[in-house]
């Protein structure tokens, strides 16, 4: 009997005939944090807070033993999975695993997407962010963390060329596939960030992909150098990478890139990159490193969605309004690189 | 046909569908935020920072528009949900709604036992925590944010008298419930909070309530006296409240309490609340709260658990090796207050 079956007859049950084989049938929503280690503050004054307005004063002592340098993920284990291995969606720089869930316009988003293809799916939130927690700074993160305005999201992720407070006078490029509508809801996205954890931020990635793995990694922007050094840390356990717009990539003249040869790669590029200062300049880590991918003989390719006559995709391309059609290319990749059952 | 199948079959012949023995038909993963605002920054100084320690030194600019105050829920929507309402599940202080997932100790936790149960499930962050992400401060929060060492995990949640750096030197008290060998992963899912917040979580749970409800919540600790004062606020909109191990709760005397006496409500204690100067005193304001709402009529339903020979059960009982126990308490509750179709 195969699994379409059983949704039929669970439907039936529900009285709700086979309609509902819209759904999916699930073994497992489950979570856990990879990574990390204790660490341990002592010497720090004890300050006075006060827990309400009204509330007397408690002393607060921020001494003591903490966790530090975890990430968070979250998966959806299908009872009968049609792909090969789990996919591991790893967010871009500023943001969350929210990135992949439902998108800012209400649509459902990449994670939807790939569990209706037959893929178990493990969102991460990475080392600083989300459910991952952060610490004390600077006595544990080392410096200061900053926070993105709605111009930098609007401006660097290429929705268009001018952002303004009034949403009315925002200016967008021509054809944009991000649903502008919504950009203010996918502000309370963002959260923030440092510049100083990159090392633990590799290192609880490469935690993840030692217990959850083999696997594919399906990663955005500022994640692509963590997912392209975790198959170069541990290349058996990667089976696939789809690098969405890279942000960077580990530097080929000092990785065996020999090592990731038998691994596919896919780079995933959007539009308007030409407009764009930031992405002119970003685009050539990610560039260099697929030419030598090739240059060794790996399977390294190429999906530039403008060159394909699909336009209008800015860098949160999975949020855009036609992210089902770029999600389909990437499985159709999937499928023709033996990722599926 | 593989066995699998075959007790899939057995479980639709007594009418209880697949979803108890091999999995659960989902509708959808999903998630959004609710609440929040924009804020604008002016005239704060640049500072420079590198993205990698050999980086340029580039400038960033803090000053710009910021969401803030809002929350973040994930929902899992059921194809044939049993329950009559959504269930929403709320987290308590210095914690995100990872503490309703997967144990610590790797075994499911409450979001699976409710979803197999039929209830649609709705795991809330707060704001300030997780994924709802947290604002600049002093400019947008007003106050320093705090980090809950580990020996106050230990302590104040009663899994026993004394924390010890050293896992084998601390002290838990006799039949506790909480599986000690998995605290310091759950110490990982600790997240740091601010003490000035509380207009701006009330105000994102009325969000939330308006949106996502009629509903059930089910809220631990620090979250009560949020979900207690959105039943006064919206009571038309809450079916059901269960208050486990409630840290507050308004005060009666100041509340029209005529507005939720319609509205029932279950109290979860644990054990060894008499060996903590912390609970005994927190436990003063809910126990306040349900003796007003029996006065006026209410259902204030209590479950102690040792009064009923349930021994052992930390403040995180969700966690707790016995937490499909109490969880089967709190789900017999809801059926005989209607909660279930």
């Amino acid at each position: 009997m195969n699994p379409r079956t059983l949704v039929c007859l669970a439907a039936l049950a529900g009285a709700t005939g086979c309609a509902s084989t819209d759904g999916y049938q699930v073994r497992e929503v489950g979570s856990f944090h990879a990574g990390g280690s204790q660490v341990s503050l002592s010497g720090l004054p004890e300050r006075e807070i006060r827990l309400t307005p009204s509330a007397p004063a408690i002393k607060v002592n921020p001494n003591g033993d903490f966790e530090t340098g975890q990430l968070y993920v979250q998966y959806v284990s299908l009872v009968a999975p049609r792909a090969r291995y789990p996919l591991l969606m790893w967010h871009g720089g500023g943001l969350t695993g929210v990135t992949w869930e439902t998108k800012p316009d209400g649509a459902p988003g990449w994670q939807q997407y790939f569990l209706r293809q037959g893929h178990d799916v493990y969102v991460s939130d990475a080392v600083e962010r989300g459910r991952a927690s952060w610490s004390r700074y600077p006595e544990v993160f080392t410096s200061e963390p900053f926070f993105r305005p709605k111009h930098e999201g609007w401006e660097l992720f290429r929705i268009g060329p001018k952002y303004d407070t009034d949403p009315a006078r925002r200016v967008a490029y021509p054809g944009v596939q991000f649903p502008t509508q919504a950009f203010d809801q996918f502000a309370k996205q963002v959260v923030p960030r440092w510049a100083t954890n990159d090392v633990a931020i590799q290192a609880a990635y490469d935690a993840l992909v030692t217990r959850a793995c083999p696997c594919v990694i399906l990663v955005h922007s500022q994640g692509a150098a963590f997912a392209l050094q975790a198959a170069l840390n541990a290349p058996a356990k990667i089976k696939g990478i789809v690098a969405v717009e890279p942000g960077g990539a580990p530097d080929p003249g000092r990785s065996d890139m020999s090592r990731v040869k038998g691994v596919p790669h896919l780079f995933v590029w959007g539009d308007n990159l030409s407009q764009s200062d930031l992405w002119s300049k970003l685009r050539v880590a990610p560039d260099k490193y697929r030419a030598a991918l090739l240059a060794e003989g790996g399977t390294a390719d190429l999906l530039d969605l403008p060159a394909q006559g699909i336009r209008g995709n800015s860098h949160m391309l999975m949020m855009d309004r036609n992210s089902d059609q770029v999600a389909a290319r990437v499985q159709a990749w999937m499928a023709a690189n033996g990722l599926m059952k």
